[in-house]
């Protein structure tokens, strides 16, 4: 791209939720300058347990993006330890949300500055620093904002106990953002939604990672108005989602487990759709619809393809 | 003792700090059964780290009693790591007081049945019975009781503040236990100390230790009541407390650091001192005051010393 080769580069921000946007941002801060990416972050998926104040999305970008995150285990942290919760197991306490012992570090630090009165915004941008991140790092709001996920079997219950302690394997018939007519966006959220050059809606799932980030107010109005400049990364490939339950909360919302459904997912607020190559057959449909398409290689599995991918994101903008 | 070979053994209530009362205690269950032990348990040095509840003095005395404490630190658990620590430290969070891995276990336990609305007793009582204890661990209170300490260069502080972030290096001016006035013993506390056949006053720190127990309503008034049968062990040997700051304290709050100011300070609650052979001076003085002193070895470092300490402490009470 030879904006980032010759000149400033362009400025870009980007809608993430946890690993698949983790992953995608290490590819971008690969072909533009770190300190020209914003990352504006779900914080639905935050949770209060044992009265600390964990934010998995946050964590996993910054773990990931200081290549401290463990490969093996798709999440969390390289050398982490489960001493306190092998502890907490021998009393019989609440332990299915599974926090490493390095990790608790992060949520001790976060509890204590957050108790102190800073927002979430200072204590994130304060994390990045402390791992030597260079990219802008937002929490979309620094108010209370939270996924409750209604199940078949047990009524409304919060995300993680939909996520982790459910294992997302129960069946959903309503998705509500508890706080979001409240909630108002964090500094810094919608400058850097109006004034990027590309915004990059990141491989997260649609129905709970970035529909909470839209559903704060100003968010999704910030998007549809330069609609053109964004590009959205279809999180579902082949009909499947890559981790997560994307696919299946899709369907039980009412739509279709498919790229077609996520363009749709997106119609106001993103003009481009990045899709799999398994997926090539969609494009004539989702042209139909007035989206343009890019296909690509959109599993960052082997090296290269994030960095790949976040070039195509943005060529699609850019020379559009 | 006799009592205890034949029948049901006499019962014991044990007033009791942390480090000297958990070793105490770990003597005082080889010579009575366990289930005939109360421990009341000082909980004014209890503190809110991170949004944790953590109660030093408690979980001294579990982990101490299950055999799963450090003998080289001298606190805390055996097999203990430091990974939150380490990791808090990266983000220059508050890590003066040191929370081992293993230990955050116990913390987050007990916040989570506290904030369910349990009270300390109860919460207490379980984790004793996930360690296989048989003797009864009381907090004090299950109200909020702390111990605030006026130091000559930053005022009046809490405990641990004190203790630990200040190492006990600091003169202090006063000490003052905010909450007593309003505190209530904990279920079972006044029925053990006013029921137990003795009632021993551990080798703890009189002025933080034992004195904020002495200072919940109606726990002094228990003993006065019944002070023949009470004995004190003093923590003061040769002029120096073995562990802690308790020496000099006694200095700064204008007494003596000597067997004869325990005995004093415990003058209304206990009428039996038991010392060590190195005070043997002392003994006339302090029968010249009225308190029966009892002589013997209190340096609980070798094997058996406890259990011969705790064997001589509840003898000159069921003998006299």
């Amino acid at each position: 791209m030879a904006e980032t080769d010759q000149g400033p580069g362009p400025n870009v921000a980007v809608l993430c939720g946890g690993v698949g946007a983790a992953r995608f941002l290490n590819g971008l801060v690969e072909v533009v300058k770190p300190s020209a990416v914003t990352a504006v972050v779900n914080v639905a998926d935050d949770v209060t347990l044992h009265g600390l104040r964990i934010s998995p999305d946050i964590d996993t970008i910054v773990y990931t993006l200081a290549g401290a995150h463990s490969v093996e285990r798709g999440w969390g942290l390289d050398g982490e330890t489960w001493q306190a919760m092998e502890m907490l197991g021998r009393y019989g306490g609440q332990d299915w949300f599974s926090l490493g012992d390095r990790d608790l570090g992060t949520h001790l630090f976060r509890t204590d500055e957050l108790r102190k009165g800073r927002s979430l915004s200072e204590v994130t941008a304060e994390m990045a620093r402390a791992w030597g991140l260079e990219l802008n790092l937002l929490p979309v709001t620094d108010d209370r904002l939270r996924t409750m996920v209604t199940t078949v079997d047990e009524g409304e219950i919060g995300f993680q106990e939909y996520f982790v302690r459910r294992r997302h394997e129960v069946a959903v018939t309503a998705v509500r953002f508890d706080g979001a007519a409240e909630a108002r966006p964090a500094p810094g959220v919608l400058e850097a939604l109006s004034t990027s050059d590309v915004v990059v809606i990141a491989p997260s799932n649609p129905v709970v990672s970035i529909d909470p980030i839209l559903a704060v107010p100003g968010v999704r109005a910030a998007l549809g108005t330069r609609s053109d400049s964004v590009v959205a990364i279809s999180p579902i490939v082949g009909g499947k989602a890559l981790k997560g339950p994307a696919d299946r909360l899709l369907v039980e919302l009412g739509r279709q487990a498919s790229v077609e459904a996520v363009g749709q997912w997106y119609t106001d607020v993103a003009s481009i759709l990045v899709i799999d190559e398994v997926d090539a057959e969609h494009v004539e449909k989702l042209e139909g619809r007035g989206m343009k398409v890019v296909v690509t290689d959109t599993i960052m599995a082997r090296p290269g393809v994030a960095a790949a991918l976040a070039r195509a994101a943005l060529e699609a903008v850019i020379e559009s």
